[in-house]
């Protein structure tokens, strides 16, 4: 039996959409029954999706070799790294485990006698995610959109085609014997499905990718539906001229080589003038230990040049490179980072306001007021002190898992979990009441006072 | 001195953009006391910006004798109207009252010790605003933007041009002697400027647009920024089998003919087929008398046009429409009302989720699980019970004063206070954690402990 549909775009929009109504509306224990049989199914069935995955792993191997495919893009795949399965099998857990979203009351007011407005949480509708790599994401966004009460058509990857798949069949089949409607997880592989679901403005309310710059690009490009997530994730780590030099290292060494892959992993190593000499040659011989390559700047690269010999020695100096102004707009994605020189904090975060993409961005300093206007003034989903920007994440914020990390202005910024996912309605209860008698000489007056919920 | 710009789009967006970082900085009291000035200034120079109304309203009215304008756009371009202007003012008092809503903690989480997670709402940024008629939104959306720290472009429509050009003036002018800089709230009159600004998304993060269907569907159609706003507002009623009569005919009457050019007023009229003999005639009696046209569907009519001439007498039979299929996806705007008849409380959810727009819906019955049942199926921003449709508006929902009504489903739905123009940052303080240390064997596991805020 396959788990993926091959159905119209249109048609698996429209019924996502229906399917949307019904999962709304189930109870949460409807819900988390889906959810634990999702876990035991992907549990039970775990060797089948590895030797599958083992397959995709094989074909993208070949196209690295021919250069079609960047190495980077493999990591993402490989589901066999270590405690990949396990995290993704946790996530469903943790999901399962987190407060049901729907229903909340978040606002109550009453608005006159007899006259109450409630603001209700309610799931957004119908979500299309499509991701690249990273077959785990089918895992996480099924759960997420099943705890949320949303409908979520899925398209994957061709670089991910038989993780995808074999994953599928098997949620298909535990969703089988659930209250879960068949078309509130619609799984896609087609290609030539993505540009028509793209025109389904009717009857998706949000898209989610996952994947690269082009992806996301192409998205952003090609729709009318809202797009939420985030093209680059250029994160940089400002070192100031208070900071502990330890911290320093292992903020920068971690926020670069922990998964050099991710998109929270830092790009961009800003540092003070000041501290050129006294901490950038230990980051710096830290980074090359780990494999490095490290561009910079004029005046960093001549501070690195002329450090002693103790402290720099000269064949870390010869493996220096120049940092071109593109480097400072890149998203490596690889070992490799961009150093620039500042002279102040204000020029720190100038530089990052006009380059890092508003994902992640961390200040190492030992002073509390510095941190604080770091934090003010960086226009980032998230702002770190003295702490590596790997831990822009879902599970490490505590939600459980994420459907991903946004970098948009609105609804949803960061890491992104089960709130996400919802909106919410508004509902009057009156008995008769119209807006005519409200309002002039001798018209009734709103009280809009706070109702304890 | 013009307060309004005629710079470059994309100097205009730039220095929006500058000064949101400015704005966003100030304390709540300085925000305050700009709201003050423009309230002092636009109470000061009434007399002036009726004068500057006027004119609008009187080329309006030849371009109306044209036949080039719709009377509806009309009666929303005019500042005299009974209370506008004072309600104008008061919405700024009560912007001005409302609590500072940048900075507020929304979570905060120990995720380990001496690491802890905080979420603090920050403004958006950069605001486009494009309107049409109404001129007194520029007021409305200048306070919130102050208020909420966001930088605003405001573009009015030609119609209100007199107005606007008074208003900006004298909101230029008071901004002057205060701490906001002059880009957080440019004004913008040209009318080639909007292709350009849309063009903007490096600068501009969302676009709220308030006007017509025309306007907001050119504005979607034509930008990447993230639109907040709605094109239709088909509302409905619809009545039960057990709905009181009084309350019907009140609320039905209040929500099509209190204000019947506003996007909240009822479109549609959806009857219970047991109700038709009992409840329709009074209601459709008390709509003709308040000159309403009605389109009834063929059930309706039929049923309307047997009733004993007692309770519809024949004069009112004959002025009665029949109903195309178009007339219940129309937006009347006007005097006319479409009346469906349905057989069941499904039937008309049904009805409403696939016709209305997503805007505010409204029930009669007596009945609470009725009631309660509607609230859950119908999928709008707002779902009332027994009140009127009219009730969907910032001001009556407490939000003070609104930047428009979203029938959007990320971010903010219904009427949109100051809250919908707030996002957040994640704030992480570490003392030199790193990623590295958790997980595995041995490794440090997150705490994920609620911190009391």
């Amino acid at each position: 039996m396959s788990g993926t549909t091959s159905l119209p775009a249109a048609e698996i929009a429209k019924t996502a959409r229906q399917a949307s109504f019904t999962i709304k509306s189930l109870p949460g224990s409807d819900r988390d029954l889906a959810l634990d049989a999702i876990y035991d199914a992907l549990l039970a069935f775990k060797d089948d999706i590895l030797a599958a995955n083992a397959k995709d792993m094989e074909a993208a191997a070949s196209l690295v070799a021919e250069g079609k495919l960047s190495q980077s893009l493999v990591k993402r795949l490989d589901l066999s790294r270590s405690g990949k399965y396990d995290d993704m099998l946790q996530g469903i857990k943790d999901v399962r485990g987190l407060e049901d979203p729907v229903g909340k009351t978040t606002l109550a007011t009453k608005l006159d006698d007899n006259l109450t407005l409630h603001r209700y949480t309610t799931p957004i509708g119908t979500l299309l995610i499509i991701f690249e790599a990273r077959p785990e994401v089918i895992a996480n966004i099924s759960s997420l959109a099943i705890k949320s009460g949303n409908a979520a058509i899925l398209k994957g990857g061709k670089e991910s085609s038989y993780s995808f798949a074999a994953i599928a069949d098997v949620i298909s089949e535990a969703l089988s014997s659930t209250r879960i409607p068949p078309g509130a997880i619609q799984l896609v592989q087609s290609r030539e499905a993505v540009k028509e679901l793209l025109d389904q403005d009717v009857y998706i309310d949000l898209v989610i990718p996952r994947g690269g710059n082009d992806l996301v690009r192409y998205i952003k490009d090609n729709t009318k539906i809202p797009v939420m997530g985030h093209a680059d994730g250029l994160c940089s780590t400002y070192i100031h001229t208070d900071a502990d030099p330890k911290i320093a290292v292992d903020v920068v060494v971690d926020g670069k080589t922990d998964y050099p892959a991710a998109c929270n992993a830092t790009e961009t190593l800003i540092v003070h003038k000041d501290v050129l000499e006294s901490h950038l040659p230990a980051i710096a011989k830290a980074l090359q230990e780990k494999g490095v390559s490290i561009r910079c700047d004029e005046q960093s690269l001549a501070s690195l040049k002329s450090a002693p010999e103790t402290t720099f020695p000269t064949y870390a100096k010869s493996i220096l490179q120049s940092a071109t102004e593109q480097d400072f707009n890149t998203e490596f994605l690889d070992l490799t980072i961009a150093v620039k020189t500042v002279d102040s904090l204000p020029a720190a975060v100038e530089h990052i306001n006009s380059h890092s993409s508003s994902h992640t961005d961390a200040i190492v300093t030992a002073s509390k007021d510095s941190a604080e206007m770091f934090c003010r003034m960086v226009d980032s989903a998230g702002v770190y002190v003295n702490a590596s920007t790997r831990f822009a994440d879902g599970f490490r914020y505590g939600f459980g898992t994420e459907v991903g990390i946004s970098t948009n202005k609105i609804h949803a910024r960061g890491p992104v979990g089960l709130e996400g996912l919802m909106i919410y309605k508004y509902v009057i209860r009156g008995e008769g009441h119209t807006v005519g008698m409200y309002g002039g000489d001798g018209g009734r007056k709103y009280l809009h006072e706070k109702i304890e919920f």
